[in-house]
């Protein structure tokens, strides 16, 4: 599909701004001839170990629920209210998201549980947002779980998070593009730029 | 020039990111056919109160400036390496906006003050920067700087930041349109279309 070497998508299912991304990416990766890898991690332990609490702020908080709400509606994706935030079940959402980006199926998984989360309100990483999900995309959700709570999973979550750490990843999304970071859904086309003419300069 | 309401064009001197605004805001008035309102108040201030202390943290701040930098040439607009930061004057910096947007000469006096912060390492709000840049723009700075340091204009500068935190504005540039906020330079696009078509959303 394309000879350009795929962005790296550093995400966590749980984070408001990455709802964007992972609902439009299919068509950027069409529009653009561009690949991504999924890269789940835990940015809430780096944004703890950073003392970063963004959205804890009323005055904040309400504009960013405004600005995610305007830019959905900029980028054609469905906006429904406020769904509920934050996550119960934040690491397990992303384990199972560790798990799909292993055997292949995490942009299904990503679309699927954000859908249900958003557009109906099922938390992403609780019941019934993480059955449903998985069977809607085909896999089992005893298995996908099985594997999830492994320690196996857990190791490459926190290597996941580790390598997110070493990069001076602090936030999700980040699309990391050829050692440049590009942090927030609205630096997305500037990600794939980048990785097409190495610059954001236009000619 | 245009039937359009004016953006109120929320800053303060000493913000990284009013930089690029400051720089191309001409160019939007002229190919949009938009215009802007300068109103200077005390980011600081603001941000002091809500604990908020972006770029304190070293790895978030080696981003910040990387992506100043990316942006400013995406923008077009000049960026020698780090100015002095943060400022020594920030308040003396902004009680001039103070003035200047008082008597219409405000984009005249931001322009050459960034110009000179960001172009030739002369910190804004201090000498020489505050002298060269009033005498450039053909204002004389000791009565400038006279007036900036006048109760009056104290206390207008404090009800623009009374104004600025009632409107739940907590960064700086903020972009003010029909009661709906826009915050960083990355949404002045936004905060047009906004202003054009009450909507982000592409028809």
């Amino acid at each position: 599909m394309t000879h350009l070497a795929p962005i790296d998508f550093w995400f966590s299912i749980g984070s408001l701004y990455t709802y964007l991304s992972v609902m439009r990416i299919d068509r950027i990766e069409e529009l653009d001839g561009v690949a991504f890898r999924w890269r789940p991690f835990n940015v809430r332990a780096i944004m703890a170990e950073m003392d970063n609490r963004p959205a804890s702020k009323p005055v904040k908080a309400a504009y960013l629920w405004r600005d995610l709400e305007r830019r959905a509606s900029k980028q054609h994706v469905d906006f429904n209210g406020r769904p509920p935030y934050p996550l119960k079940e934040f690491d397990l959402a992303n384990r199972i998201a560790v798990v799909a980006a292993d055997e292949g199926w995490c942009d299904d998984y990503a679309r699927a549980t954000y859908a249900r989360w958003f557009g109906l309100n099922e938390e992403a990483g609780s019941e019934p947002n993480v059955s449903n999900s998985l069977r809607e995309i085909g896999q089992d959700p005893a298995r996908a779980l099985a594997l999830a709570q492994s320690d196996a999973v857990g190791r490459a979550y926190d290597a996941a998070t580790d390598e997110a750490r070493g990069l001076g990843i602090f936030g999700a999304p980040t699309f990391a593009v050829n050692g440049e970071l590009f942090w927030g859904d609205d630096r997305l086309e500037d990600a794939v730029r980048w990785l097409k003419a190495g610059t954001l300069k236009r000619r």
